[in-house]
């Protein structure tokens, strides 16, 4: 059964395949089009000849996250599902197929703007890469109620993108407030954390709109005992992933320096997959996360030990103000680029 | 706190990271020694000057299992902890420091001399990696009480070991029974299959022996059961590992051949991890496992699909008999070498 909005571009893939003569192509789909996986293999094996195609059936969680050097060397083109490309050097051919989804945008922005105060002027503008072709659309709308509407181009992102765990796009923007169109708390979250403007999450897929005010107190509640837990700490593991749009071998450096300095022990662990189950060999006291930055957010309960991130150790360490507090990122850029 | 009989031999890893000069390191652990990882590390920080000790976190079933391709390029050095290696080309330097153990293996033994017939004449010799240390004794032992003692070299092992899933030193061994020391039912299973010979389990970390019949019937029921709930499947995933000592893609795409041949559907799945969960958004009705030959035996009670070795395929197909059934190995040889 085919994912509602989603096109899978078969004629694309067949297209990019035919041109690099690929022989071996391994598809990659997130958690959520991986029941389409086998509906897509079908629709290619009928306009492809003599082509094996995989399926890498390994959880999929962002661009970061490529099959670039899968299945050794035997994969010609790599066809990655749903994520925006990363500036990110990689081994095989990929081809990103990107999710542009035909959700309505009306409802929910118009849902929005009546939860606007009346003294609000200026409207700031994010959305994620499933809605990004409706920008104009965006703005067209919410210019005609009056507004002045503003975006702004990040660093490895589109004008009015949130990407990933990059928050460039919306950091300097001055606005009485956000209106975020997407579907996910951590990337409103995220708006929220690097503007501390109000932000308005438009919800596409459910026609519906709400202030992002009262998660937003609840996570910081949450991450303020985790800090206070990770206070009592002695000793500290530091997660890394091998996964290249996660690594962050050299922030894991000069942690486990910051940590050693403060006369605490340090480990650094590899996990490509991170579970609670993987850390339960180590008897550490609590943990720093530099692979994915939403797992210390999104899956904290998940943890025994308090998962924190990079800035939230420097509060830990009294290095860092409660007040100054930041979400995590991973912002990939050329330097980062020329490390692998 | 140290695991009972494992020497970590500090002084050897010292010696090899500094004769590189490896200033990165990454440590791997079998699950059974992740809890002492802590602890070696303490112990090589306090030989070695400003090298970067990283734990490996992700599961380590074995030398086909290798870290010589994580953290990206950072890695200097792999050692690689209580398996024997195979002769897989590696990116990076692996040092192994194999598990030598120091139980006692008379008792084991004399407890299975017991246990045999009266008219046996020979016996064929099997051990593991941990006690290969001690073969001589073992063939003194045996030896001594009137036996003939029958050894062989396979190929890519030792005279006399089984290692991971190959079997290759105990095939052609013309003797009346096989005793295998070491602790595991699956190398116990693998030699019964593979020789069709009574073989005693003798077991130095129990001090005690047992015929393998009764769990080889058991296995071989299960196994019968898994075969026939196969043969009414209409479509099949083709399980591979793109861990290097697991990899067998070219095998994958024959069966993928085979199964189509004859009139079912094939997928080849892509997992670096094998688990239930990761075949949940498949709708397949049964696996054919070419990665990791233990998985279909030791986790058949996991699956909820039949999950079967690439020969049981053949048997549910009718291109084999179940007279002829066969274990699944995977032997490491030069030509596989080459493929990498």
């Amino acid at each position: 059964m085919a994912n509602i909005d989603y096109d899978y571009k078969i004629d694309k893939i067949k297209s990019k395949i035919n041109s690099l003569g690929a022989k071996n192509v391994i598809l990659q789909f997130p958690e959520g089009l991986k029941t389409d996986a086998l509906m897509v293999v079908e629709q290619l094996e009928t306009v492809l000849d003599d082509v094996n195609i995989i399926i890498d059936a390994d959880p999929c969680f962002g661009a970061c996250d490529l099959a670039d050097n899968k299945v050794n060397k035997h994969i010609d083109l790599v066809v990655h599902f749903a994520h925006t490309p990363l500036p990110i050097k990689t081994e095989t051919p990929v081809l990103f197929i990107e999710a542009h989804s035909s959700a309505d945008i009306t409802r929910p922005i118009n849902d929005a703007l009546k939860q606007l105060d009346d003294d609000v002027q200026s409207v700031g503008l994010v959305t994620t890469t499933q809605h990004i072709h409706k920008l104009d659309e965006m703005i067209s709308l919410i210019s005609s109620r009056g507004y002045e509407v503003k975006l702004d181009n990040g660093s490895g992102t589109a004008t009015g993108q949130v990407l990933g765990c990059n928050f460039t796009s919306i950091k300097d923007l001055d606005v009485d407030v956000i209106i975020y169109v997407g579907s996910g708390d951590f990337h409103a979250l995220g708006v929220k954390l690097f503007t501390k403007k109000p932000v308005i999450l438009a919800d596409p897929f459910k026609g519906t709109s709400r202030d992002i005010e009262d998660f937003y107190d609840r996570i910081l509640r949450i991450r303020f005992a985790r800090i206070t837990k990770a206070k009592a700490a002695k000793s500290y593991g530091i997660i890394i992933s091998s996964k290249k749009g996660q690594l962050r071998y050299e922030l894991a450096l000069k942690l486990k320096k910051l940590i050693t300095d403060h006369c605490y022990n340090a480990q650094i662990l590899n996990m490509d997959y991170v579970s609670p189950e993987r850390l339960l060999p180590f008897d550490l006291d609590a943990y720093v996360m530099t692979a994915c930055p939403r797992i210390a957010i999104d899956d904290s309960a998940m943890y025994e030990k308090p998962v924190i991130t990079p800035d939230e150790l420097e509060i830990v360490l009294g290095i860092r103000s409660w007040d100054d507090y930041k979400m995590d990122e991973i912002i990939i850029h050329d330097e980062q680029e020329g490390m692998f």
